[in-house]
């Protein structure tokens, strides 16, 4: 990141943050199993009731994309899908569902890699993921399914950062304080094995933290060091989200202190003209 | 992750990973700067003292590179490295430091990608890291450095896994319990803006959680989920940890139930020969 300053990164898009010597991430008891136009906010207030929990404006609320997903009735019905020529190309090519593939297609800008069941595409909203992380192993078809519908799979929310934009706003007006919202998705990485949660919306939290100008232990200015601490709360609460159930879907984490910031999960991109892994 | 199973990933390097509703991160109050030789073990349990912190086997340690560094002595003399032909040429284009350059290319094992600034490398233990992580912005002397010595810089631990062991042992003779033992550090990331925490070595817990063969919710098989906990749990405790001081370099991790697990963080390297992103 020794170029951030020529390349995109600028202060604009990072705030401190400051950690207390605890951190921690309680999940939310007893959700409900979430459908089209589910009042998110007051589910979320209603269980941190039960837990004991009152929210404060430093916590940061930990949303999965699936229950935004499901909330905002982002279900596809493969059964009515139909695919195009390229999508049924492609689909032999990597050994994949052809309306799947059609999807796919529609949710990116960029085809980036092909492996075995997968297309690797930039998704609209930025991110670079497998089949531009539609959900497709875990869905519950959505309430109002027709028998015989399906399968039925989950595109990602149209705007993630204005859902976090508007969960932030509704617990604020039923709260009376407005803590930061993040949603998560599990992506798999370039070098590395494993999925690791990761942040594609944002409200109210900084996404990244530029430390460089602030002196070191020798008195030296950091020149290198820009974190990306959204990111790095997504990763943690996926931990206690897990990913064979939709039990713990809200995970509150506290013990940071942070000045909040607008400046959404977009900003975690990085431009596709600087990716030197393209 | 679909080809997982013909491509290296298998049940062995992976082990179940259950979490409480309640996940916390504590840093260790009052460590000292360490210095080569010293006796990281006992210190951490003196800290535990301290904060009143007792260690139980389902604990996860996490200890931040630098500490082991300077502890193993891995300081590096700039003024003292002679620079070779093809280190000036690459420092040249890069605009670095052709002594760094040095250091650089004998840490690694194959050049990736070259940027203003850095290269990126694979470094011997297998990761993909700007300067092979060679730290050179934050680094206190050694204690016996020689007056005019210097700049020091600081390589990584020459086997970060086994660290890791040796520091679970020795709390383990010390402690009675043996929790688990996870080394950090600060990766930058193709696709994605700044820096998040990584799992380099691992002692005790399982780097993947493989979930194939679970039942989700709708009865079916989940096919794609591998997680990678060792490289969350990184995440979250470089937030802690911080990047500009040496304050918190080890931090508790409490509320997970593993089995432990002697994969080591090289299990979370993919395979070269299979990353698309090469």
């Amino acid at each position: 990141v020794d170029s951030a300053r020529a390349t995109g990164y600028h202060r604009g898009v990072t705030a401190p943050l400051l950690c207390a010597s605890t951190l921690s991430f309680h999940a939310l008891p007893g959700l409900p199993r979430f459908g089209a136009g589910d009042d998110l906010a007051t589910a979320i207030l209603e269980s941190c009731g039960r837990a004991g929990l009152v929210l404060a404006a430093s916590d940061v609320v930990i949303v999965t994309s699936k229950v935004l997903s499901r909330i905002e009735n982002r279900f596809a019905d493969l059964g009515r899908v139909t695919a195009s020529a390229r999508a049924h190309e492609l689909a032999d090519e990597v050994a994949s569902d052809p309306r799947l593939v059609e999807l796919v297609l529609s949710e990116s800008t960029e085809l980036s890699r092909k492996k075995p069941g997968a297309l690797v595409v930039r998704h609209r909203i930025g991110i670079v993921s497998a089949n531009a992380s539609i959900d497709a192993s875990n869905v519950l078809p959505p309430r109002d399914a027709a028998p015989g519908s399906g399968p039925w799979v989950l595109l990602l929310p149209r705007d993630p950062d204005a859902s976090a934009r508007a969960l932030r706003e509704a617990l604020g007006q039923r709260a009376g304080v407005r803590p930061a919202v993040l949603i998560t998705d599990s992506l798999g990485r370039p070098f590395r094995l494993g999925t690791v949660g990761t942040c594609i919306g944002l409200a109210g939290f900084p996404a990244l933290f530029d430390q460089r100008g602030r002196s070191d232990l020798t008195g030296m200015t950091l020149k290198h060091t820009i974190t990306a601490p959204a990111d790095q709360l997504a990763a943690a609460a996926d931990l206690i989200a897990g990913q064979a159930d939709e039990g713990r879907p809200v995970i509150i984490a506290r013990g940071l202190e942070f000045e909040p910031s607008d400046t959404g999960a977009a900003a975690l991109v990085r431009p596709p003209g600087e990716d030197l892994y393209r």
